[in-house]
């Protein structure tokens, strides 16, 4: 070898274990580990710490924390039972400090908390396969920029085009909202949206359409990071501590009226779902009481109904007044083809859910509802969207 | 209030207290701080921890650590000296386990490493203004999947359209690649393409353009956690280890075709640049000399020229034989319109860039160089790409 060789494959050598270094000074660590079982283990290297643990989701309701144990080798390690089929969030704490795991490079951001994700499947048939990047054909994941004019704001957006997506034939839309303190990246990471919808379209379980992810915070025109504001740290009230210039559901047909002018788009009642969680599920209500006859398919997902309209998260419930059932009346007299409401048994927001369905009853206006385990939490939101996209444009 | 308002509001105290917890633990801890002269505070809440330091690329060429001082209230601070406009990476080591900062959401991943950036930015003249969020027109970036023939693979890209992109009107491409260990995401993340496409674009300053950045491992579909092997864990030679069908250069047709059929593009020589960083570079010298008449631009940034055409990033830089002459004289007997190559005083590549030069030199065949300060580093591939997509489609 000639000289130059020798040193440039020095340099690359001294590189890559600076690499190694920076990569968490992990030697041949692999984690997660998912056996055939349904178990995985976690492995951490630091020969240094005094304890170490690994939280996660790994049961239905709760987040559980299980204490890993050191080998010899430095890699602190621990081995859960066998899980369900499922997604399942994350992390470690090192002597009480909270980490991603430095072997696993997948991140998710829930508001501003990172975790790592894993995904456990059995078979093609389970929750953990439809959550899965499987090998079918692959919709497109574009971050656009729109302008709303209600809100005075460039606005940035998340938008699926379906595969068959070819910019001639039109598809229906599916409008798919966050909730609080999320934002329009939240559907498509921690909500799996993109592949939950590749999967059912490819299995012929719901139809092909455009799902539009907008981002719910009027005050706000983008996630941290890719906003005008800079590197902006988000906080529980930040979003709505400034004046809006209007609600997300005054703003909303914006967001409509640029979807149908840049895609192909079925633009009309028949061709249009929305849907929501949470704070999304609140505007979900309100977009249903204030454009009765613009869509056929509502679902309101663990819905806030107090945060219709500008209300606020701790506000109260929306009591029937005069405007309320005028509202009401018009909405369910244009007959749309499915309201749909679904909840967990445990979610704290299950009272003002059940104060609507009395509300629903006691005037006959057609509903469907889904209750199931579990409470306010992204597990249940995955479930809601699969069994919603199955429902709607059929 | 009624009794349910009352329950409300404390189950979202106490989610909203668990929230905090679970948000590293910060109280009103704002970090980065960027004062006026350029300087930056970081602060990290931890009153257990014993030693806390803030590492990042504060000077030209190295990371530099700074130790934080521990305030009376749990607090860990420090403050640089003013920094020039620049966007900085930087991460916390938390007595000896490196951490991204949780009161910075936005986090970059190159390769498998997590950092938090910032930009500092004085003027609408530098470069931080370049690669900030501005308040300009954006163009739509979008993750795509093609069909690779040549790989017999589905593939993941990224796709830049730029903000007059309206399906009607045709636009030129830049294919922009990424280097050894990255991705389809590379470019996006910390090579900051579409802020400084819409800002320069914006400016008037470049031509509007779509950027294609595809996946430079043929080995690989796409990004970790993307791709259909679930949550991958790559290590240095992971996307090499492993036998390709055909080298990047080969199968790359493949994404041209995939883009001429998906966009609406100037669908020839004169509308298609080529340009990429270290192994993307190499890729670059290796497509100029299979296809010498398909791009009419070709930039080599900080070019790996041993891994053109399948070299291993070990391999020798490629010796002149009579193929080699071949293509050469093929390719600049096409004229095309620009032969750009960039690269840092400081680059262990330098060798064989002289090399590359010496040779072009000998034959008389033309091409522009630029060289600057620093090494291997994504400074200076901002730096390239912001020069390099001026000088295109003009």
């Amino acid at each position: 070898m000639k000289r130059t060789t020798v040193l440039i494959i020095s340099c690359l050598m001294i590189m890559s274990s600076m690499a190694q270094q920076q990569l968490g000074r992990r030697p041949n660590v692999k984690s997660p580990v998912i056996h055939q079982d349904g178990s995985v283990t976690f492995n951490f290297f630091d020969p240094t710490a005094t304890k170490v643990s690994v939280t996660g989701d790994f049961d239905e309701l709760t987040s559980k924390r299980l204490d890993m144990t050191k080998q010899e080798n430095g890699v602190w390690t621990v081995t859960t039972a066998p899980l369900a089929p499922e997604l399942y969030s994350y992390s470690f704490t090192v002597d009480g400090q909270r980490i991603v795991d430095p072997a696993n490079s997948y991140v998710n951001r829930d508001i501003n908390t990172l975790s790592n994700i894993f995904i456990v499947s059995k078979s093609n048939e389970d929750k953990g396969h439809t959550y899965a990047v499987n090998n079918v054909p692959h919709g497109t994941l574009s971050r656009v920029w729109y302008d709303s004019p209600t809100l005075g704001q460039q606005r940035r957006m998340t938008v699926y085009l379906p595969a068959a997506y070819d910019g001639k034939k039109r598809f229906p839309v599916m409008y798919l909202l966050h909730g609080w303190g999320g934002d329009e990246t939240a559907w498509g990471d921690l909500g799996r949206a993109s592949q939950i919808m590749d999967n059912l379209i490819a299995e012929g379980k719901c139809v092909p359409m455009i799902v539009v992810m907008p981002n719910g915070n009027p005050t706000c025109d983008a996630a941290p990071g890719w906003w005008h504001e800079g590197m902006y740290v988000p906080d529980g009230n930040a979003f709505q501590n400034r004046p809006a210039k209007a609600s997300m559901e005054e703003s909303f047909m914006d967001i409509v009226r640029a979807i149908d002018s840049r895609y192909k788009t079925i633009a009309k009642r028949s061709g249009r779902a929305v849907t929501g969680l949470s704070m999304g599920g609140g505007h979900t209500f309100g977009i249903s009481r204030l454009y009765p006859e613009e869509f056929d398919y509502y679902g309101l997902q663990s819905a806030a109904t107090m945060m219709a309209l500008g209300g606020w998260l701790n506000s109260q419930a929306p009591k029937p007044n005069a405007e309320y059932d005028a509202q009401m009346a018009r909405l369910f007299n244009s007959k749309p083809k499915l309201y749909w409401i679904g909840i967990g048994k445990d979610d704290f927001l299950m009272q003002q859910n059940t104060d609507l369905r009395k509300y629903l009853d006691s005037k006959g206006y057609p509903y469907e509802y889904y209750e199931n385990d579990g409470g306010h939490i992204w597990r249940n939101w995955r479930i809601y969207l699969t069994i919603f996209a199955q429902k709607i444009f059929k």
